[in-house]
C-alpha cells in the first residue's frame, strides 16, 4: 500500500491507530484507517453415490493438481451461495442438500476455509475456465499425492473416516504452517 | 475508492476485469485490481452457571445496547484466537472449552458471524473500553428488547431453545434484510 485511496496521499504510515491495538496503514493527510482481515474460502464436497467431484486446476497456484472446487467469497452473497457458485464455476455442477463440514483457519495465509458437502443433482458436470478436468472419484481413486492443498487433503481424511461411521460432524481445526505440519504428503 | 492505492492515479473504473464475472475497482494506469470480500465477525457466548455474559456497547453503533462480545477477526489469527481476544477485549474475561454454535451470513452487509460456545474460567470479568457495563444474565434477566443486533437475539433464542433439550448442533443460517425479517423486536 503505497497511496492513500481516499485522497491519494503518498503519506501513509503503518501505526496504531488511537484506541487500537494493531498497526494499520494510516493517511496522515485525511487520517483514513484502512483494516485488513481474513477472507473466507468456500467449497463444496460434491457426492454422487459413492464418488466425490475433484477439479483438476487450469490455474497458478498448484496448476495441474486436484482440488475440490472452492474459492473466495464475495461481497452480498451467503456462505451457501458461494459454495453454491464456486462449484458451478469450476465444475459446471448444480447441488443440492449443502451442510456445512469443514471450518479451517489458515491464520499464516490469513484465510479461513468453509467446505460443505453437498449432493450433485445430476451428471452434467464439466470443465470451467480455471479447470482442466472434473471428474468424479471413488476412494480408492483419490489422486492423494496430487492434491493441490493440505486443506483439501484434511477434508477428504476427514470425509472417508466419517462415511466409515456414518456420522458427519462439522470440523472445526486450523492449520498453521510455523509448527510440525499437520498433514503430511 | 478514488486512488489506486499501488500507483496512486485517480483513473481507477469499476468494470469486470477479463476472465471475472463481477466488477472490481480496476487501475488502468498499473492494472492493479481491487477485491473486495466480506468480513468475519468472530465472538463467543460465555457461560458461567446458567448465566451468560453479555456487554453494553461503549461505542456505535447501538451505543447503550447489548451484546455478546465479538468483533472483526484480524489477520494472521484463528477463528478461536479471534473469538477470545475479543472477550478479551470488551469483557476482560478469559476463557475455556470454545465450540463453534453459531454460523449466520449477513449478506447485506457482507459478514458472516461465527460464534462460540465457552466456559467463564472465573468471575473476573470487567468492561474494556467499547463496553459500559459487562455482566452475566440468567435466562429470565436477558434484555430481550435492548440487544443490539438480530444475529444475537437469533443466538440467545437457539441457545435458550437447545439448553432445554441439551443438544448445541452447529447453527448455519442468514439474516436477510430484504425479505420478510426472520428477527422481530
Amino acid at each position: 500500500m503505497n497511496y492513500c485511496s481516499n485522497c491519494g496521499s503518498a503519506r501513509l504510515v503503518h501505526q496504531i491507530p488511537a484506541g487500537d491495538n494493531l498497526p494499520r496503514f494510516v493517511c496522515e493527510d485525511c487520517h483514513t484507517i484502512y483494516y485488513q482481515n481474513p477472507k473466507i474460502v468456500v467449497g463444496c464436497l460434491p457426492e454422487w453415490e459413492d464418488k466425490i467431484l475433484l477439479c483438476k486446476r487450469a490455474i497458478e497456484p498448484r496448476y495441474g493438481l486436484w482440488t475440490l472446487p472452492a474459492g473466495f467469497m464475495e461481497n452480498n452473497e451467503t456462505l451457501e451461495q458461494g459454495a453454491t457458485r464456486e462449484t458451478w464455476e469450476e465444475a459446471q455442477a448444480r447441488l443440492e442438500h449443502l451442510s456445512l463440514y469443514t471450518v479451517c483457519s489458515l491464520p499464516h495465509i490469513s484465510q479461513v476455509y468453509m467446505i460443505f458437502r453437498a449432493k450433485l443433482r445430476d451428471l452434467n458436470y464439466a470443465p470451467g475456465v480455471e479447470s482442466l478436468e472434473v471428474r468424479l472419484f471413488s476412494q480408492d481413486e483419490i489422486p492423494w499425492n496430487q492434491l493441490a492443498f493440505p486443506v483439501i487433503y484434511r477434508t477428504l481424511t476427514d470425509y472417508f473416516q466419517d462415511r466409515a461411521s456414518g456420522e458427519f460432524p462439522v470440523h472445526l481445526g486450523e492449520l498453521l504452517v510455523h509448527r510440525e505440519p499437520i498433514v503430511k504428503y
